[in-house]
């Protein structure tokens, strides 16, 4: 089944201790489309400028992403760039140019309302309600936040996630929406903000879901080589739902969990070929035979 | 089998958020005693001074913990004390009082010669292959160590290692032993120093082994309230070699990668109950009924 991604789609510059790239291919809506996309049918809702270069409208069409939704602004795309430190494990923030970003208003193509999988990706929580509200019913629907809307928007924030099956997010901002240390205690409290589903990432370290009171944690795949970080956790988030839309799992299944579970384990598969090259190049050149290996090869590094 | 442990038998003075002890019976030794006797029968080497309470030694042997190597001198037992951070992932040595350690030259009683299993606690690693070398032939012998060592006494430490069959260490210690940041690569590098097993505690992680050029990734608990984290990473040492010896497994093994990763769960266990109270509590009340339940605990929250 389809699923309907929202999400920034940008030209990064990223350096990190093996190479540099000055412009590239990269936002939020692109790595979790092109993930998605290697289980599922995708929607993309987005704005790019009149400086996005066909090439990459290309990429994303070739890999079986729906455009429809994709607007094109007169202005120039947003564009981010940033540093990673030698460890990889901190980056630094050289630029955030929002140009068409900053007045984008997403709007569902009617080809898109029918979507039974959304996938809200990190934008102004009243921009995911907004998009949330155009979808028709869907069978499973969430997103991710960060700390800049946690802090600067909790109301819209409250309201946004009050109507989503599940949330997306990562440890530290875990701590800060719910306020609480504790990753449990945490879990519970946004649960009862209304997702019943709730994902904590923790980079490296892999990801836990936390599902009708229990716990399931994936643990991270350990690479060899990490050559670049951006976009792994977007990558994570089009593993997991694009492996539910594939099985048509909806919020209420009564075996929702043992799906859950197993869309954790690919969203991590798809995280760690993310970090293997540069950009979305291993997100480009994977095929689903690598990526069911993997799974298997999770399944191996887990087992007792 | 029994297994023989060295290491520091100690009092402790320790800080956390949900409170303070002033002096409790404490040290590497000691944990690692009390969590493997829940597992096998443990022989103790260490020393303790003149000040050394009856009640305390009462306590190891209560919990069948053999103590014929534990000498006495004249003197105060070693006195460490440590406070924690509110959020308990960082703690300050107040205080570190050798004492009696600091002429601390272990000798194995008769008795202890042929123990089969060997856990040689953070010590000097001249005093750890004292230990080992009078040791006859054991089926399974290794150790830990730390950043004092590693910086201190590298070619001691080189040297102790090269005969273990596995060695217990940090993420942060096996980066500088390595001299290699991914871990894999640390893990290898470490594996051609000597030993074939290398289990890297990634503290409220989990821990990673190594093994026959493959790995297993134990999660962390995630607990719900660390009292206090003090003798985790001994605990799940205790747990780990504890576990093995009760089995009888031996080095050569052509099974022994089912059992060690067993044994890093039971490990995990071990240094997840031990943050359950201050000091050694959890170790003192803890049943075998209740450690098989948090075994399969483990299982559950891992299966998919």
């Amino acid at each position: 089944m389809s699923l309907l991604v929202v999400g920034s789609v940008a030209y990064d510059g990223i350096e990190t201790p093996h190479g540099k790239v000055d412009r590239m291919l990269g936002g939020a809506g692109t790595y979790i489309a092109l993930a998605a996309g290697h289980f599922s049918p995708v929607r993309l809702v987005g704005i790019v400028g009149s400086d996005f270069a066909p090439e990459d409208k290309a990429v994303l069409h070739d890999h079986g992403v729906d455009l429809e939704g994709l607007e094109k602004a007169a202005g120039k795309t947003f564009f981010w760039k940033g540093v990673y430190s030698n460890d990889m494990n901190a980056r630094e923030t050289i630029a955030t140019e929002l140009n068409v970003f900053a007045d984008f208003n997403p709007q569902l193509p009617d080809s898109y309302r029918e979507t039974p999988y959304v996938m809200l990706g990190n934008i102004h929580p009243s921009l995911q309600s907004r998009v949330r509200n155009q979808a028709a019913a869907p069978r499973f629907v969430g997103g991710d936040t960060m700390n800049f809307w946690i802090d600067g928007t909790p109301r819209e924030l409250a309201a946004a996630i009050r109507g989503w099956n599940f949330i997306l997010i990562n440890d530290a901002e875990a701590r800060q929406l719910s306020g609480r240390y504790n990753l449990r205690a945490a879990a519970r409290a946004i649960q009862e903000m209304g997702p019943a589903t709730v994902i904590v990432k923790r980079g490296e370290y892999g990801a836990v879901l936390f599902h009708d009171g229990g716990r399931f944690i994936a643990p991270g795949y350990l690479l060899e080589e990490v050559f670049d970080p951006t976009g792994a956790g977007d990558s994570f988030a089009g593993g997991f739902m694009g492996y539910l839309a594939e099985q048509g799992v909806a919020a209420g299944d009564p075996h929702i969990e043992a799906h859950l579970r197993r869309a954790m384990i690919y969203g991590s598969v798809m995280g760690s070929f993310c970090c293997e090259q540069f950009g979305i190049g291993r997100l480009r050149t994977l095929t689903r035979e690598q990526i069911d290996e993997r799974f298997e090869e999770f399944r191996r590094f887990t087992d007792f």
